[in-house]
């Protein structure tokens, strides 16, 4: 599958908590930790586990940009 | 200003294009390009331009994960 | 790639409209027309055409629910 | 009320999931299970039970384009 | 229609713009602007004028929290 | 930190209530409540707590009208 998306980031899981529904994957990106917030059901579909490589993907829209 | 968003990704703008209303901002974070796809006014507003530091900034909730 | 949004309806493009930085392509999914706003840049990687076989990705938090 | 998200997909729910904060909701939508994501007040709020007629509303700009 | 989305907040247009795909409607709610970017076909549709009585609807997730 | 996102609603958060992993911060801009969706660590991080000046932070493209 390939998509629209315009970000996806490779990078390696480093730690994955589930809460009742909805489930913290904490991805490190070149030395920066990525969070991402998704469902159980995708965590445990995926097998997303610890040390696992894994990509953080992001559509443009939904990047803002700051400044100091 | 401190936001609650979880991944603020620091690096430098290597191109802007502005659309109609839309605007297209490329940032270099340590080697990946992010692409963000923001209001025309919010460039001309933080006054983004070509070779300055700024940072990403996405909500976790945002985020997806994908795996090969 | 396998991917953790949830929702992945499978259509077939009918249109696909470029603005100056964002394109609408409208899919149709089982006879409903589903549109999405993506990047031009999308849409040109991906070879986007009308009649093309795709699907419609949306993650599960951007999905709300509506009743008469 | 009419809204300006494109995307009003009519269906079922087949199945509401409440977590602690956030609520599961599943809605067939002509043979496909769409899932949303939503808060545990807007679900009762809106008294959404498994059986009741709803549908899924997502902004275009939520949607992504998928090819294999 | 009744949605899930927690954020319906009433106001009066103040000014739409069009772009190629793109339009921005400023909506002000009680005093505070608040910007729309959505498609134009929306705007077509809903006939969405300057004047016009309107609300801004965000889904929760959609909202972050900044402290000084 | 100066951010893209073009709505930044001023306010006083009104309640704070943690789940499992997601937290729902009600903030009261002058005088209609915003509900904002953030991950507990945001609320833990920002030290948000009842009665605390914050200000609700939505992104243009993350906003829809709705007209009756």
């Amino acid at each position: 599958m390939k998509i629209s998306a315009r970000n996806v980031l490779k990078g390696k899981i480093v730690e994955v908590t589930k809460g009742a529904t909805t489930a913290h994957v904490r991805i490190d990106v070149g030395g920066t930790i990525v969070t991402a917030s998704i469902t159980n059901e995708a965590v445990d579909d995926l097998g997303l586990v610890k040390g696992m490589a894994a990509s953080a993907v992001i559509k443009s829209s939904d990047v803002m940009v700051a400044v100091e």
